[in-house]
């Protein structure tokens, strides 16, 4: 019988890149047609991320494969600027991974005492959360690969497989879009835009944007400089 | 205890609309300046159809609420020239409604004997499929309002309900998009484009293009003709 | 002779729309599912724009027809989000329609002292000014009217006319993505994006305002109220 | 005085790009999860373009840079779904380049002797061609410069440019939205689309598809051998 996995993680790996800083301020520059020094591409990144000049920043492209639940992947999908290619319960059989809440530091708050407040929760309500995910996970699992064995079509199969499935998929994404991203999935404490991103998805953000600091390190700088919003 | 029902429609209503087929016309007609008769208009959307000039097609704009189960709407996201809003688990506490393939005319084929070879089913192979459906239906939805009963964040007891859960949203879409959308989604018996879509987004689809006949139908009709090809 | 006409307004006129305040609301509660009396709609309206949550304003569609000169035009159509329908000069003989900058108030400010400094202008700079724009419209008209009387075809006629030369188009637009155009194109005193329009565009911009403020009144004073960002 | 400059070509330059045919299989492969050959990432390519699957040919981005007259980047700056840079008439003071059509072979036809048709031309319709842009561009750039010397603003001086100038811009494009200009720009004997397109910008998509033939060559052949369609 297989085993059925859980993780609690959202994976998001660097897959391909093109340009950096320098393709920002290079594509900036055909516009004004000032020469530059280190010292004014940065004021110039500056000044693209202040003023909301924001197509230099288009400049930059980044590719991802991206690996989280379902309903993760489902929030990452409204972001229409950008292309996506994830794996299809149509044509292959799914992998029998599964998230559950993690008890790890920072936590996963699971209570919800009000309408818009969050607890970390009593330890019954732990030990009821991870639960009730694991039975889901196992009965469903079993369900899908009992339909899978009677010869039964796997986009029929799949249906009755829970929200907590992990699914995986390649994002492709210019650096304005990923900023963005970054301005709604990320409640950051430098952050100007009122936002209350679901903890999963923010823990990608975070992974998405050290990937956008590798890369371009300068204009990500301006983007926190100056409250990140989107430019 | 609630009751948890099932469907196996989805359900297409138009909820606003701006233009028709005089929109298209005057729009394709700032271009050329020239002025139209009845005859006439059809001769430029005929023409406008053949030759892939595609903007005036975007005059037109339809509002659509759509209730699906979220495999279907997951495929409906995938139109990112489009907008949507849907309803938040997040936010609000879900209702009890879930898919199972329905047995009528025609029949959602729930046999897969062959990798890309599908057929109808035999009698013990639907009886298992509507069982399992209903069986997880069932069992998520007692998890999900066990958890919400002892004060689990929505957001997290949400995570295992299954795929076969309906959502609902609001689509709001020019006919240009939604002639892509069309041409992907219904493998209709005019259409050059070789498709192959899920059964039940086709039965939205087919919905989407009767509310778009009602409001553009010489449009349509050339879409028709000129083997339903997004202009 | 043909007369050639001058004109230094830009012209924004309404054409068609799909929805207003009522379906920003209407969209939003597919998410929340709460219900409304006008006092929570407006609440909920100013949430919306506080928050950024932007896909609800998508639901309001604008359908304008601008006539503008070229150069203004060059800027409009940067805006990707929307759809534009134009006069082609490669399918009808244009019409002899010039700018020529306004001595109204407020005025058309023709001076640059510095890189970066304007003002005014001298009495004399303005007579050059009005007068190049003259001469030039003129010389091109005349030119390009008689190698039409020549046989030589409209496509190519039409590259020595100026980008002074009126042109018009058709631009359907949602709320949302008229607003980022509002808050790009208008230096509004109560915006808290720091940007420098061109003169004329910023004339255009003032009208898309109005007409959205008639056709959404209590969405454009939450856009107001929150700084004129886009949502 | 300055000397005024005749060019008769489009210039597309390749500065950066994402990606390859192996890039466009590797986001295919997410969905379907198979192993490949070589062999069979050819049969993959061909079928992608051949069932309109686009979205894994967004994986190949490519950015260029353009010189072209303003009248051929107009046509070029409708293609929404890419990135535009352009040198700015309201940052920096221009340069004295002007478009006057070519005499070389192939040969851009200046004769319109019917609405739709057209032909070489005349050598007297020649000569006034020339002439005729020759004339045009001396007097503008005349009025330009001496409206800068008088400390005009050099956005209003501008105006008086013809749309023979050349412009340069860079243009960041994924493989996907780049096949479909090349299907709109390209005239092309295997395209199965009927599109007319401006001989100037057709110069232009000339380039382009070398510079994407070098990077994607399989996905460029699939793209050819079905109708050069846009997947």
């Amino acid at each position: 019988m297989t085993e059925v996995r859980y993780r609690s993680d959202i994976d998001v790996e660097l897959i391909d890149h093109m340009g950096g800083d320098h393709s920002i301020v290079r594509a900036a520059r055909v516009s004004s047609g000032t020469a530059g020094t280190p010292e004014k591409d940065r004021g110039l990144l500056n000044m693209l991320a202040r003023d909301r000049h924001g197509s230099p920043f288009e400049s930059v492209v980044l590719q991802f494969k991206v690996e989280c639940p379902i309903f993760v992947a489902r929030e990452w999908f409204r972001h229409r600027v950008s292309s996506f290619n994830e794996t299809s319960g149509r044509y292959k059989v799914l992998e029998p991974e599964f998230y559950e809440p993690h008890g790890g530091r920072p936590m996963r708050q699971i209570g919800q005492p009000g309408k818009y407040a969050f607890e970390e929760g009593a330890y019954e309500q732990k030990v009821q959360v991870k639960a009730a995910h694991k039975r889901l996970a196992t009965w469903a699992w079993d369900e899908y690969t009992e339909m899978l064995d009677a010869g039964i079509a796997r986009e029929v199969a799949r249906n009755v497989l829970p929200l907590s499935l992990y699914t995986s998929f390649f994002w492709t994404v210019n650096l304005r879009s990923a900023m963005n991203f970054l301005s709604l999935r990320w409640a950051h404490e430098e952050s100007t835009v009122p936002t209350f991103p679901l903890y999963e998805i923010q823990q990608g953000a975070m992974k998405v944007e050290e990937h956008a600091q590798a890369i371009a390190p300068i204009a990500m700088e301006m983007f926190n400089k100056h409250g990140r919003v989107s430019p």
